[in-house]
C-alpha cells in the first residue's frame, strides 16, 4: 500500500554519526543508528576520567535516550562485521540480526583506535585512550601505580613506579601530563605516609619539534611553559624506540617508569576493509568532496575514519567539530536526493577554534581571530567543554566536579576496582575488553 | 630511647573500620588500616549503581582521603590471608608485606559477602550486591536483558528477558525491586522501539510471611502495598529451589528470567576460621560483651564479621549502624586498657531506626518513637542518606543525581560497559572479580 520509506543506515554514534542522524529527524527515511556500546562519548573529556576527575557517566549519555524522541529512528546495539556495497546489506552480529540489514543509504562514522605504527605489542605495556574502558583501566593502573610505590622497598623502584611517561604532545598527550602533573600534586600529595606524591615524575615525549603541532606556535610555547610550571618534564624531537614492562626507551636512554600511556597515534577503523576501497597510510577512508565513497554514492564515510581536503584546500582534521560537520553534510546531501533538490555546496570545514588544558588553571585556546592563554582560556575551555555535554545533567554534574576539586583540589573519583594484585600489568592485560565502567 | 607506641591493626575500612580508626584519631598508638580496596564504599546506596541512578564514586572515598589528616594512621593496600594469635601477626599478600605484621591490638571489620546457603553454583546466575564491581556487574546484566529482548525474535523470549525475579524480601531486595520497577517503567519506558519496558515484569520472592522481617509489621504492609502500586509481584512465603541460566524455580513454579538477582543472605568474612575460634551458621564470630574474642582479649571482632546479643538481650543487627557503634566501642576498650582506665559499660546497641525506600516517592521509617510511610519518608531518608555520605562532593554529587532523576525521570548512569556480547550469563561469569569501575 505506502511506498516504503528509504532506509538510512548509520554505523557508530560518536559525534559524526549522532549529528547525521539528528540531521535526518525530519525526513521521511528510517534510520538505524548501529553501534556496538549503548552510550555516546563525549571523548574531550575521557581523559579527565583516566585521571579519576570525573566519572564515567559524566562524560556519557546512553545513545536511546539521546534519540529517544526521534521517531524515524531505531537504535540498534551490535557490532558490525562487514558491509557489501553491491547487494546494499550491513552485516555483524548480536543487534546486527538475521543476516544481513538492508539499506538505501548507509553512513559510516565509526571513529578511530590508538595505533602503535607496526608496534602493537607496545599496548600492554603502554594503553591509548579511546574508550571508557580504556579510561578506568589507565586510572586504574595509575592509582595502583603510586599504591605500589607507598610499599615498595627498594628505593630505585619506588623512584620508577613514580614515574610516568606520556607519549605523544598532541592535545591528549599535553592534557593528560597537565592532569597527572596535578593528580601527584595536589590530589595525592597528603595521602601517603612512605612516599611523596609531589615527586612523581612525568615526563611528556613528543617526536617533534613542538607540543599541539596544529596550533599556532606562540600556543604551544605557552603550553610548554605551563606544563613545566607544573613541574612536567617535556622532550621534544625525542623518538621512542621501545617499551617494556620497565619503561620506556626514549632515543638511546632508557627510562624507568610504572605507568607509560599511549597518545602518539591514531588509526581509523576498519571501513576500509569492508568497503574495498582506497586507504591512507592511517587507514582513512579517500572520500569524494560530498564524503561519499567513488564508484557508490549511496555510502558515506565521515569524522576519523574519513580522509578529505576541503574545497578550500584545508585537511579536515580528526576532531569532534569536524565529525558533527561532516555528519550533518552527510545528511543534507542525502536529503538533497531524496527530494531531487540541487545538491548542497562542496564541503568546506569551519575552524571555530581549537582549545587545549594544561592541568586546572591554564589552557590555550586559538580561535583564530584571537589567541588566548592562562586563566581566561581555562574558564573559556571549562566553559566550552559543559556546554558542548550531551545533556543538562552531564553539564551540571561535571560543573559540581570541577568545583569541588578546584576548592578542594582533590578528585572525586579516585577508585581503584577490580582485583588490586601485585603485577597490575598482567591485571591490566587481562582486563583488556573487560567491563569496567 | 622513646618506648615503642602500640600498634593498632585495623582490618577492613566498611563503617566499623573506619569507625574504630577515628576513634583513635587521639590515642598515642600507631594504627594501620588495611582494607584490599582503595576505597570506603556507602553500602545503603549501592542498589542505585546496580540500578543506574548512581555512579560508583558518587558512593565511594578513597580511604587514603578520608583519613589523610590522622597522622597516627598509616593505610596498607592488601588482602590479609591469616591471623597469629600466639606471635600476635597478621599475614597476607601485597601491602601487608615481608611476612607478617605485628600487632598489639587487633581489630577485624571484614564485613559480609552474600551467601547461598550451599548453593554456591546460583551465583553465576543470580549475583548479589556487596561491592562496587557487583553493583556495576548487575547494572551490566540488567540493562542488556533490555537489549537482548529489544533485538529477540521470539515472543516467548522476549517475555523471558523482560523478566526480572530478586530473590530476599529485606532491605537490600525491597530497594531493588522499587528501582528496578521504577528503572523500566520511566528511564527507560520510550526508548525502545520493539519493545514497551513497562511490560517488564518484576518479581520479589521472599521466603518469610512478610517483606522487612525486622520492621514493625504495618511498615511491612506498607512496603508491600507501595511495591504493588509500581507493579511489582511479590510473592510472600515462596522458597526458591532452583536457579539457572533461563530462570529461577519457586517451589514448583517454574519463572523464566532474563535477570535473576540475589538479596537472600549473607555469610561473614572468614576471620572466624583465621583465629580458630566458634562461629554462628552465618560464620559469625561469637564475641564477648566488649567485642574482644574469647581467649584473646587483644583482639576484637567488630560489624557484619560478629556475632553479639547486647548487654539488654538485644541481637545485634547486621547493618551499618550497629557496625559503627561496635568499632567505636572497640576503640573505647583498647584507649580504656592503654590509659589503666576501667573498661567502658558493656556494649548496648542503639537503634535510631530502620529506613527503606520504595522507588522514588515511597519509604518507610521507623524512628521507634514514630513511624512513617509515603513521600514524607522518602525525603527523610533522602536526606539522612545524603547527611551521612561521606564527604561534601560526593553528597552534593548524589543530591544533584536525585534531583535530576526525580524531574525527568531519567537515570544519569545507564552505563553498558565492557564487551556487549550476545550471551550475557558467560560474559558476566567471566567477569565475576574483575575490574569495573
Amino acid at each position: 500500500m505506502v511506498q516504503a520509506r528509504p532506509r538510512v543506515i548509520i554505523i557508530g554514534a560518536g559525534f559524526g554519526g549522532l549529528s547525521a542522524a539528528k540531521a535526518l529527524a525530519d525526513a521521511a527515511v528510517d534510520i538505524t543508528l548501529i553501534d556496538q556500546r549503548n552510550h555516546h562519548l563525549f571523548q574531550p573529556l575521557l581523559y579527565q576520567v583516566a585521571t579519576a576527575s570525573l566519572s564515567p557517566a559524566d562524560i556519557a549519555a546512553p545513545i536511546r535516550s539521546v534519540v529517544w524522541d526521534q521517531k524515524n529512528l531505531t537504535v540498534v546495539l551490535g557490532k558490525v562485521s562487514g558491509v557489501d556495497t553491491e547487494a546494499k546489506t550491513v552485516s555483524g552480529d548480536n543487534g546486527v540480526r538475521s543476516g544481513a540489514l538492508p539499506y538505501d543509504y548507509l553512513i559510516i562514522a565509526t571513529g578511530a583506535r590508538h595505533a602503535y605504527f607496526g608496534n602493537d605489542h607496545w599496548e600492554t605495556f603502554a594503553p591509548g585512550l579511546k574508550t571508557i574502558e580504556d579510561a578506568t583501566a589507565i586510572r586504574h593502573r595509575l592509582l595502583m601505580a603510586f599504591e605500589q610505590a607507598e610499599m615498595a622497598i627498594d628505593a630505585a623502584e619506588t623512584e620508577r613506579l613514580l614515574s610516568i611517561v606520556i607519549i605523544g604532545g598532541g592535545p591528549t598527550g599535553v592534557e593528560l601530563a597537565g592532569s597527572i602533573a596535578e593528580l601527584a600534586r595536589a590530589a595525592l600529595a597528603r595521602d601517603f605516609r612512605r612516599i611523596d606524591p609531589r615527586k612523581a615524575k612525568v615526563i611528556l615525549v613528543e617526536a617533534g619539534a613542538r607540543l599541539l603541532a596544529t596550533f599556532p606556535e606562540d600556543l604551544s610555547a605557552a603550553a610548554l611553559k605551563s606544563l613545566q610550571r607544573l613541574g612536567v618534564e617535556v622532550r621534544l624531537n625525542a623518538r621512542v624506540s621501545d617499551c617494556n614492562a620497565q619503561g620506556v626507551k626514549i632515543g638511546d636512554d632508557f627510562v624507568g617508569a610504572g605507568t607509560i600511556l599511549w597518545a602518539a597515534g591514531v588509526q581509523a577503523s576498519p571501513a576500509a576493509s569492508w568497503l574495498k576501497v582506497e586507504a591512507d597510510r592511517a587507514g582513512r577512508v579517500k572520500v569524494a568532496a560530498d564524503y561519499s565513497i567513488p564508484g557508490h554514492p549511496d555510502v558515506f564515510v565521515v569524522g576519523d575514519t574519513a580522509a578529505l581536503t576541503d574545497a578550500r584546500g584545508v585537511v579536515v582534521p580528526g576532531v569532534g567539530p569536524a565529525a558533527k560537520q561532516a555528519g550533518k553534510y552527510a545528511a543534507r546531501v542525502i536529503m538533497a536526493r531524496l527530494h531531487g533538490e540541487v545538491a548542497p555546496a562542496a564541503f568546506v570545514y569551519r575552524n571555530y577554534g581549537n582549545l587545549a588544558t594544561i592541568g586546572r588553571r591554564a589552557a590555550v585556546v586559538d580561535f583564530n581571530w584571537i589567541k588566548l592563554r592562562g586563566p581566561l582560556a581555562w574558564w573559556l575551555w571549562g566553559g566550552a567543554h559543559i556546554f558542548f555535554l550531551i545533556d543538562f545533567r552531564n553539564r551540571v554534574a561535571v560543573a559540581i566536579n570541577w568545583l569541588w576539586s578546584f576548592l578542594t583540589y582533590k578528585r572525586g573519583a579516585r577508585l581503584i576496582t577490580g582485583p588490586t594484585i601485585t603485577q597490575p600489568r598482567e591485571a591490566d592485560t587481562e582486563r583488556k575488553g573487560m567491563s569496567q565502567e
